[in-house]
């Protein structure tokens, strides 16, 4: 299939993404509803010209910052992230041993078996997520299962493209809930500590930049001046300016 | 399903459609690419407020006022669109006698009989389809196969929910090409005659009122002061401030 999109093609990385994700359904790891999300994420990727916009680089940094000063930073993986993303997040596991965890919305205990699997082959510092014995506060099961090594335990949670309710869930049990969601007008994008509006693929190996270049106190500078709310204003200022260029040029 | 979605929920039209798709899947008449554009979908929805904006309600105008003036109109049905809006084009086709003709991107003869069954059912005036017996030119097979005595013969053809190359190929043919498509920077919307920027689902039962309530005089008028690139260019001005309200609000 990859052969089918030419090598110069202008949107060849989101034809990509979208050939990764119908494969992925295909092999089990990426439920059917995935489909549907990853349409929305193309449809906010094509607004923000498919590249990173400045206020998501400055997301970044906080991300990084937050994952660099935690004690206990987990990193939440789902069918999409872990098809999109699943090696960056891997190496970044591995390089600054942060665990991963398996923490899925349609649960199944097959699907679950495959995606850790799936992730252990990139050789990350950990795997966890099928010893799920512990609950999250607030969620119906099997909703709520996470790992008490994991999730449970952890300070700093970084969960990309998560669910609302399972964002406002996180955050109400004292968590710092970093995300990465293209909707900056999507409930997780407003509930979470930090929200980098930008594609998975683009902004994990950026963290993982940020975290190899950031000094502990230059990480608590960036902490301390960044505001996720007006970051995300900034964001929404950024596709409107966006359209009015695109539509000036009719 | 449906009993899982509250009454009274907010975004419940949205979250049936959803479940339309998917389900549309499963019984064979959606492509699973259908899941990834009716995503897209969602998200450009989300922007205009669920709602139909003031310039589609221009567009709807001219899509009756186009469709009630032309001598061989013709509706293409592809999968999303009859699972959306089969019911509502069966009935708009029956009161204006104008054929249906199933049409698909991903083409196989079990979904097309499919469709044509699916679309029998709600009694449209008639439905085309399976006598794909000639060609649009520029297309490579099988998406270039249409009925000679629908598509093919059409001055006017109703195409929601189109892809670019289609559109373009029928707008080379000299037909207007009038479409639904919820993103006003596709290629479609911007290859075809007359574009409604808004939902399908909301789209099509008012392009049915419109066509009940014009005389054939009034509907010269609007065809007459209709530009589809300045109703285009309006859309988008209309999702550029609801954006800058939304962003105001934070």
């Amino acid at each position: 299939m990859k052969a089918d999109i030419p090598a110069d093609h202008p949107r060849r990385g989101s034809l990509l993404a979208r050939e990764a994700i119908a494969d992925g359904v295909d092999s089990g790891l990426v439920d059917r509803t995935g489909l549907i999300a990853h349409g929305r994420g193309e449809a906010f990727d094509y607004l923000l010209g498919e590249a990173t916009p400045p206020p998501a680089m400055m997301a970044i940094d906080a991300a990084a910052a937050s994952l660099l000063l935690a004690e206990r930073p987990v990193i939440s993986v789902n069918g999409n992230t872990a098809v999109l993303s699943g090696k960056a997040l891997a190496s970044l596991s591995r390089a600054h041993r942060i665990p991963l965890e398996v923490n899925i919305f349609h649960r199944t205990e097959e699907r679950m078996a495959r995606l850790v699997r799936f992730m252990e082959d990139f050789n990350p510092h950990r795997v966890l997520g099928l010893d799920a014995d512990a609950t999250i506060p607030g969620l119906a099961q099997p909703r709520s299962r996470c790992s008490s090594d994991g999730i449970f335990a952890s300070d700093v949670v970084l969960v990309p493209l998560e669910d609302g309710d399972r964002a406002q869930a996180l955050v109400s049990m004292g968590k710092t809930v970093v995300t990465v969601d293209l909707n900056p007008l999507s409930r997780t994008a407003r509930m979470a500590s930090i929200t980098i509006v930008d594609n998975v693929v683009r902004a994990i190996p950026a963290v993982h930049e940020r975290m190899d270049a950031l000094s502990l106190e230059e990480a608590e500078e960036v902490l301390g001046s960044f505001v996720n709310e007006d970051n995300l204003a900034a964001s929404l200022l950024y596709i409107e300016e966006r359209l009015r260029a695109l539509s000036g040029k009719r």
